[in-house]
């Protein structure tokens, strides 16, 4: 039986993640930490006091911290694991190169692991994993990734992600350009070889086709997601893995 | 019975509409005609001898002149077929405006009747009939086509007519802008409210989809095309009712 | 300024719908039933407490009355709303057809009307309507329905619905027999010429897509959900459209 | 330079392969055989005369013998392969499982090698391959082939042959039953816990979809063909890598 922490236990992912801890015959919810806690109220998705920090936390008490907080606190959080010999989980994203940096090199030797990763969505994880597999047998490729209207940034992490694995699996010449264009505004754009299309509309959630191209054929890997629930299979892995890992992990793609 | 004549008869769509009237028992083919023929060479999809030009066919014999060659020639056979009371089936494209006028205001009072039509593909005809009927119930669309890497243009002529019907059709408010483009060279454009992708990847001959966003739901509307073969059920279709229509008519919608 | 009532206010769509009712501005909500009601207990997504039956509403302030009950509830509902003026929107399935008659009978000289739809999402109904403007271009069709696994039955009713329509709409030859069927299980059906396949995979909210085929080329229109949201555009719209029809109408056709 | 013979010259698909080894410039076509061969009359897609059988043929002149012919004609010729120290590459399907064996056995000590493969599209072949590596992150998988109303058997052979691939890669529970079939005639099959779904609709040459669902979330990998020419990669793949491989090889796995 392994014991959890959570930190950012009132944000959107939070609340999902301790239900889905409590709900998990595995692991047992010991602690539930959030800035915005207020003094003696409980969590909703547990019996819990909410924690305004991790100062009165034992951490002899916690064998994995998970964190969805913002970058900041994520920072501190995982050196408070690291000092502590506990393992870390952290989807929080945004967290600069220099700080990882650090990260990795005390992670290094200690005593706990850290795992970080942008995307818990084991499909998600897999259609990476898949279209760097696929790649060496094509020579073109174009990816379009669909979202809801309130998504801001085009195209997303996710897509140029893709982009760069596709790159990096294989040498795909640089496509013919188009000769005319005769509409401004297209949404997307183009990594090396591959072409990226963005899709702004409500009704998807998170979606995205990976599609190679060759004579008479097409090969197309799509992922999509209809609710926040779906990461939550990755985060239950990744706290039931991350004590068999070793310093820092970057991704899922070691623990499938 | 329909007698039928066939000019660019030689082309890889001349070939197709020759061996397509050919197979139909309600047609008769009475002449083929293409600029590249050899005297006294058959044509190779029917025993006919291909003439180089109309000069020697007698207009009598002829119900319904076929027309895929290029706009100048196009025009030119139209007025002949104005001319004679033949009928004009017309898939020829870029023919300029200021002619199709002229064509236009001839045929009003004429005897015969002139359809041009840009796209024979039955399917995409229903594509854009459907996306118009579609859109007054939703108010976000956006348009992926996806063609081989051996097309030039970008966007599609069938993406940007369809783009115009749909905002023809509904009154789309325009869609927030994204924030970020980290990324440059993206394909396709944006056409009033409707975000256009151009995809571009051998495997593809001419495919569309048209999507429409509304919270929780999605509504696609989606032609492929395997093979150039689709064109012709359009072609004969229109040959067989050209007839019954008036002066000039662009596009099939009227006959389906 | 419309005053609407909702029967069945503490059900998965009752709270959607009273929170949709409420946040539009052109709507007052007057009055939430539910026999699970608790004395004294307020309803989650309004501040009006909420009553254990009708009993106790005084019909001349509600204009509309929508019900998501069960088809016992539902028909007594209706009943009452037509005893007493007030409009019906009724999402209520499984009424028996005997029931739906006398309702017709009664409505149809009576000062108020009703409105039952098997499905409110404006996509469906689109969906639905689209097959029918497309069937006649095509002569071969077949359906794809997806569900999560938790749905029980196959085909889905929208399915069988959707088949029923395009038969209605043309007159489609029966397809080939299949010559061989090695492996036994196949989970969907056939209706008259159209194939039904049913999908239950959990990932899918409820989705379907309706595919024409004809030589060399394919026109596929999709729906899917991904979120239960989607169905209140159809409920407000039918709140504010239902004084407007005449008797019993079902589904949402005539309001597109 | 590689010198190759093709069998079954004359057939839809040894056209193509004449073809395409013939313009391949690290391959020598040096004979092509076809049982239909007419006495001095040359290959439509190459300047060589046809031969009736191999019995004319030198073996020294062939390092590598294409075959697309029948089963009978097939077993011979790979026979006469492995007499004759000629590798063979063989795209004829339908030879019987005591053959393979025979085959299998003798290839296995021969100096030449023989390669058997049902596909030679690399995108089918690379499908399968994702669709193991993908299974064992989910525990719920559906197919969906879709081909042309010509096809007589269903499920496709591929269908059937990527279900008992999934399966062998991964352990996935039974899918719950559905309670209800209100309608007969569904054509697919389930193998194992495996649900296969057959469109047969004009339009397709030969797609197919394996779909995983999971909570919240599904991925998709397909692999559609619009022309037969995506067929030669493969095998044009195939007769550059047969003298690399040992025995008797099934499939392209190996090569890609």
């Amino acid at each position: 039986m392994l014991s959890v922490g959570v930190a950012g236990a009132l944000g959107k992912m939070g609340v999902e993640v301790v239900s889905a801890v409590s709900g998990d015959p595995d692991l047992e919810l010991v602690a539930v930490i959030d800035p915005s806690a207020v003094e003696g109220r409980e969590h909703p998705a547990c019996g819990l006091g909410v924690l305004g920090s991790l100062d009165p936390v034992d951490p002899s008490t916690v064998d994995v911290l998970v964190d969805f907080t913002v970058a900041d606190s994520a920072v501190g959080n995982i050196h408070w694991a690291l000092d502590n010999g506990v393992h870390a989980v952290v989807g929080t994203t945004g967290i600069p190169a220099d700080e990882l940096e650090r990260i990795a090199a005390r992670a290094a030797g200690a005593s706990s692991n850290v795992l970080i990763a942008p995307n818990f969505a084991i499909g998600a994880v897999v259609m990476m994993k898949l279209a760097r597999a696929a790649a060496p047998s094509f020579d073109q490729c174009e990816i379009i990734e669909l979202h809801h209207r309130g998504k801001k940034d085009a195209p997303s992490g996710t897509a140029l992600a893709t982009a760069m694995a596709i790159e990096e699996a294989a040498d795909l010449p640089e496509p013919p350009e188009s000769q005319s264009r005769e509409v401004a505004g297209a949404r997307g754009g183009r990594l090396g070889p591959v072409g990226i299309h963005s899709i702004r509309l409500d009704g998807f959630v998170a979606s995205q086709e990976v599609i190679f191209g060759a004579r008479g054929q097409t090969l197309s890997i799509r992922h999509d997601t209809t609710d926040r629930s779906c990461f939550m299979p990755g985060v239950l892995l990744a706290v039931k893995k991350v004590g068999e890992l070793r310093g820092l992990t970057i991704g899922l793609d070691d623990l499938l």
